[in-house]
């Protein structure tokens, strides 16, 4: 089958389209052809040898397709259309996905809108519900709210959550989808300091919720923005991981909770009740539309290094799909 | 009435014993003749102007004694003996303490022994339970385990939460009284990284709960000492508040979860909740010598000023004590 693995070059590693045999299903797995992955920023740090998680030589953590062998699950059947985490191997024509963290995907949406749902909706919610326990209209600041998790968070703290939501972003297109998607507070982090907007829209009592993908860049900014006994989540390092200098204090002061996650090398286990959770929980909104995937641009598989080169522009709004049945939606 | 109140000298402040009138009630208070107080850091603090939270001229935040009018409490009557959080003014004669977090003094106990109680069991109490949220037979890591925190905090995790203990101190004779508590494993940090012992306690798991109240001085020995998904509460930053280098992937790969908390600054509510449940947990082990206050030593309350220099040194293991009655245990 076609699949897209790491070639070792010298001026830097690149994506190559190889044949490899079909994987070999463990005993909960299921078979999936694969119609669609999704880009992740997590492909590109392991295309440039920077996670030491990856096990499969194949890329990608995420696909939608149809179970071509159900295995004897008890929830699946041959010609079902799931969406859902792998273990690497989405970037191929067939990957095993675990059956218990396979999502059923709602009739309304094509396979490539499912292969943009996975990864960001489940970050998002993990984030958003399970980590930081976002209230009913709690106030939440989400940093790069046009970013693929960014376009989630938005989205799932307003409908489940009626959340106040405040977003930052670089550009007003990108703010102004941010708006259509529900974000009430719009700031534009190049034209003026997000604090004090935050300050301003928050009456300056601060936000209860902070999703942070920027890490130390953002840190004194971040703790004058959140609230006392607030919640901040750090679940990226886009701005830099090396804290130069940085005041504890008002961790102290403001009693704020700071939890740092990833989803990726998390257990099969927690992979697999994330999943069920959030199937339970926001089919229904995936199906009538009121919570929807945000692709920016699909690409054919064969063209998977212009996709990682596309994403490291950060121009995007949403997610960056490969297509890898042509012609298919 | 004789009370304790910081005097603005051009060397520094220093406290001075003065006669003021007795404090006024609220309509929730008791007025306590108080037997005893106890001395803490945010004393210090307070008395050097660097805390701005202090209302009370009159120092001190917790104090034990009798009722002398119980305002129509349901709770209490003249003559019981409380011991509890005040805001401000323990260090007097009198003192106002509100009615729904003064604590019943066990039977077993003395009035020096009771004001040696709240303010540390509450806050050992307060981040091991409510913030780190200790699970039975988890390992804990505390800092500074014979300080009046730390000796609290050793007793609490390991009576209501049988957890392996595992203590850091700078003397032997330190470690030792730490052991009597019942600590499991004794780290002198002078004369070996605590890091490198804690990998070895634990078989290189790492602990689940920090209790750190040395902040930025041991940042990265705690990240390196903390289990996958540990849960590290700061309550102090003796080891200074500023990270000149830090980084903070450690806590995304490790999906740490790092709490500020303070006790003194939080709402009247807050504190009445958790002397409640404080009081509910912990009374039958008070009154029958399984958990124990800890006592370094008593100064009268003349020599207040003493008392402070003497915390000073760090040489204390518990609670330094202040006698309002002379003559009295």
């Amino acid at each position: 089958m076609k699949s897209v693995i790491v070639k070792q070059k010298e001026d830097g590693n690149i994506l190559a389209t190889t044949d490899n045999p079909a994987p070999e299903m463990g005993p909960e797995d299921l078979l999936v052809k694969v119609h669609h992955a999704a880009v992740n920023r997590t492909d590109i740090l392991n295309k440039k040898g920077k996670v030491n998680y990856a096990v499969n030589p194949i890329l990608g953590v995420e696909a939608a397709g149809t179970v071509v062998d159900a295995n004897g699950s008890r929830s699946f059947s041959e010609g079902d259309r799931v969406m859902g985490l792998v273990n690497g191997g989405g970037y191929a024509e067939y990957a095993v996905m675990p059956a218990d963290r396979a999502m059923p995907i709602p009739q309304s949406l094509s396979f490539a809108e499912a292969a943009a749902i996975p990864e960001v909706f489940l970050t998002a919610y993990q984030t958003l519900f399970w980590i930081a326990e976002l209230k009913y209209q709690e106030t939440v600041l989400i940093h790069a709210g046009a970013s693929g998790v960014g376009t989630a968070a938005i989205q799932l703290a307003k409908q489940l959550r009626d959340a106040q939501v405040i977003v930052t972003a670089g550009s007003e297109e990108k703010l102004q989808f941010c708006r259509e998607l529900g974000a009430d507070v719009l700031i534009n982090y190049k034209e003026q300091s997000f604090a004090d907007a935050v300050q301003e829209a928050t009456n300056a009592q601060g936000v209860d919720v902070i999703l942070d993908f920027v890490g130390a860049r953002y840190w004194d900014k971040n703790l004058a923005s959140i609230k006392e006994g607030g919640r901040w989540v750090l679940i990226g390092v886009l701005g830099g991981s090396e804290l130069s200098s940085a005041d504890l204090m008002p961790l102290m002061s403001k009693y704020v909770q700071l939890t740092g996650t990833l989803l990726t090398p998390r257990s099969d286990a927690y992979k697999a009740e994330l999943s069920k959770e959030f199937t339970r929980v926001v089919t229904n909104e995936l199906e009538r539309g009121s919570i929807r995937p945000v692709i920016d641009r699909i690409f054919p598989i064969d063209e998977a290094n212009e996709a990682h080169e596309y994403m490291e522009t950060n121009s995007n709004i949403g997610k960056i799909i490969l297509e890898v049945i042509s012609g298919e939606a």
